[in-house]
């Protein structure tokens, strides 16, 4: 099933904010099995709206689109709607009620422009909507469906996983199941991957589907399984996946789809380790990374970011005349700042980085982008530098990445 | 000036990447008094490539176009742009050789693949790309314009500094000058301030535009001047500024277009003051803000990420009796952490969060999304409890948004 979203938001065309919204709703409308053709942004515009609906719909019967709906007089989207669909605005007194109790919860008091938010045209089915004041609303047409749901992403994404995916596939009889299975691949690229695996991808099962999803220093490959007996595919995804893992390996390093942060966590989980991080260029978004998944106050005890000579000397134990040596930037530094960590914190394992992630600082010796980084697992140690060549937040996060992916390196060398 | 941005990308429709470069570049247009109307995202196919940009010319002028100009075989947009403005194909030697040396400096090999990242049509003008292989293309018919950009972030923005913003003022005759000033305002809501602007806004010369920026805590007043004279310009938004200072006083807290923690670094430079961190909940995304400012080692000496309680007290010097009485999340322990880290990194103020991010963790006097924050400078603390209601994410980023607020607000107080 092919679909089109549409994005509506003036604050999106100057450039204020970023659309995340659009990216995971293709993500969970590609788990599906469905296709998004087309993303479109526009204004909060009425004829700017009811012409990218035309155009969507000469292309897919299933438009969904979100923004707009919120209680402000820029936000047009709803009595736009009501035209493009011949209906004509009413209140419902549902949705007002649910609002009433949705403020009340809060503590706080409806104005009169917050009680327009259960005006809706009549032309459409109303999906309540748990947690926010604008209504979810369903159009049909003939064959054809459009969903308009808030932008607000935490609305967006309740409304999706709470209906509106659910009932789009019974409304189109889709009612195959679908299931995933994630492998995390590394030591391989993309294209040697698909050699290794030409002929497993050959005598894939029809119901079975295999796609590629590279990161950089990792490959994830996604079974995805279709049809209407559920058991039957669970059986054979389980053997695909078996085959894979005969074929690969090692090299599978998880079997879930997650984060690098997210995989090293169960791989420390599985092992009975522990984690603190000693960060210097990556200010922190190492500990961010690992403390952005759940549960992972199971093995991560805490971080020291030690931006200056004097922390990693006092909190991290590096001696003086190391650093006066080597200079903060070396690999004596990195890797007593992930010994030091490991003492600090009672972990068994530790990252540690210390680079130039500028703009300034960099010197012919050790340019802008220059990072050491260094893992530790016990009394083992493995360091090595890079350069990343960009901008300071792109150097940031390529060695957040690369850190991570070494000490998971470490975790599964094969000794 | 009206345009549309183009974004070519399997991985966009599949949900695996996020799109920056639209709102990278929407912001920069917008800037220079462009206007973005439309962003479409389609796939790598030829016949929605071509669709795409005739339909983008059948509404403006100018396209702007990022991604599918890698050197493997998905990436079909420079034929399909090579027919779609009649040409054909030729070998520019230019970009050969600056590919080559770009191969050369990196001590690479240039193989076929890379080799036809120097075949370009002949009929548009090649605009060097000096940090990366895919050349750069600008296409002219009649009036209108279309620059095909890499998808590389990095790559996409020297471009368009470097030469294709100021290329496309030149050649629609806009010699203007246009000059910004941002002022980042507290202390008022969106609509309160824009009932303070009121006669300011009345008032306002025809050569400067006020625009109203709005973030959870903050509103940017941007003003815009556009014209021919760039002293005088100068001079005029000079005036608006010290008039705005008029009305708003100390309620500006920063006259630069940066993020929080950026304004935040501003004043800790000023003062000559300096922060640390000690983080459990936010788990390193304060430390992580901060040091994403270029410059912020100035400033900054370190952070904790206490997360384990065995870190708030051996490295912070939180006492075993104020975590047994009070709980990790309370008041007590928030302030005890941000004085224990200000000592440990021996600087004159700090930061300090400990809350529930969720999903899991949450009890009914404090359920998931409760966040305490203390901010300190030195002997004054403040601390504040918020329920940030949402995902883990969410969670996280509001409570660093806020605890960052908090210190600017404790730094500029009116006492």
């Amino acid at each position: 099933m092919k679909s089109e979203i549409i994005v509506i938001g003036d604050e999106l065309l100057i450039g204020q904010v970023i659309d995340t919204n659009s990216k995971w709703m293709a993500s969970e409308l590609n788990k599906q099995g469905w296709e998004v053709t087309r993303i479109t942004t526009i204004s909060d515009g009425a004829d700017d709206i009811k012409e990218a609906i035309s155009s969507a719909f000469s292309r897919v019967d299933v438009v969904l689109m979100t923004g707009g709906l919120g209680p402000t007089s820029d936000d047009v989207t709803k009595p736009v709607l009501c035209e493009y669909f011949g209906g004509k605005m009413i209140f419902d007194n549902a949705v007002y009620e649910q609002n009433m109790r949705y403020f009340a919860g809060r503590g706080l008091q409806m104005n009169e422009s917050t009680r327009r938010q259960a005006e809706v045209p009549d032309v459409c089915t109303v999906i309540p909507n748990p947690v926010g004041t604008a209504p979810i609303m369903w159009f049909e047409q003939g064959s054809r469906v459009l969903v308009a749901m808030p932008g607000v992403p935490h609305e967006m994404r309740v409304a999706m996983k709470g209906d509106v995916l659910e009932r789009l596939r019974r409304h189109y009889g889709d009612h195959d199941a679908i299931l995933h299975r994630t492998l995390m691949v590394f030591r391989n690229t993309e294209s040697g991957l698909s050699e290794r695996l030409a002929s497993f991808e050959a005598q894939l099962p029809s119901s079975i589907k295999l796609a590629y999803l590279p990161m950089p220093g990792v490959v994830r490959l996604r079974l995805t399984a279709r049809g209407n007996d559920e058991a039957s595919l669970l059986k054979i995804l389980d053997e695909m996946v078996e085959k894979l893992r005969a074929i690969l390996g090692d090299d599978i390093f998880c079997d879930e789809d997650t984060t690098l942060a997210g995989a090293l966590g169960k791989i420390l989980k599985q092992k009975g380790l522990t984690i603190a991080t000693a960060e210097s260029c990556t200010g922190g978004n190492i500990a961010h990374e690992i403390t952005a998944i759940a549960g992972s106050s199971a093995y991560f005890n805490g971080s020291v970011v030690a931006y200056s000579n004097d922390v990693k000397q006092r909190v991290l134990g590096v001696s003086e005349e190391v650093l006066a040596a080597n200079g903060a930037v070396s690999q004596p530094v990195v890797e007593a700042m992930a010994t030091g960590v490991m003492q600090l914190a009672n972990t068994t394992c530790a990252i540690a980085t210390s680079g130039i992630a500028g703009p300034d600082g960099g010197t012919p010796e050790k340019p802008v982008g220059t990072v050491w980084m260094a893992v530790s697992c016990g009394e083992k140690v493995v360091s090595e530098c890079m350069n990343f060549a960009g901008s300071r937040t792109y150097i940031i996060e390529r060695a957040t990445q690369r850190a991570l992916m070494m000490l998971v390196g470490l975790l599964l060398a094969r000794d």
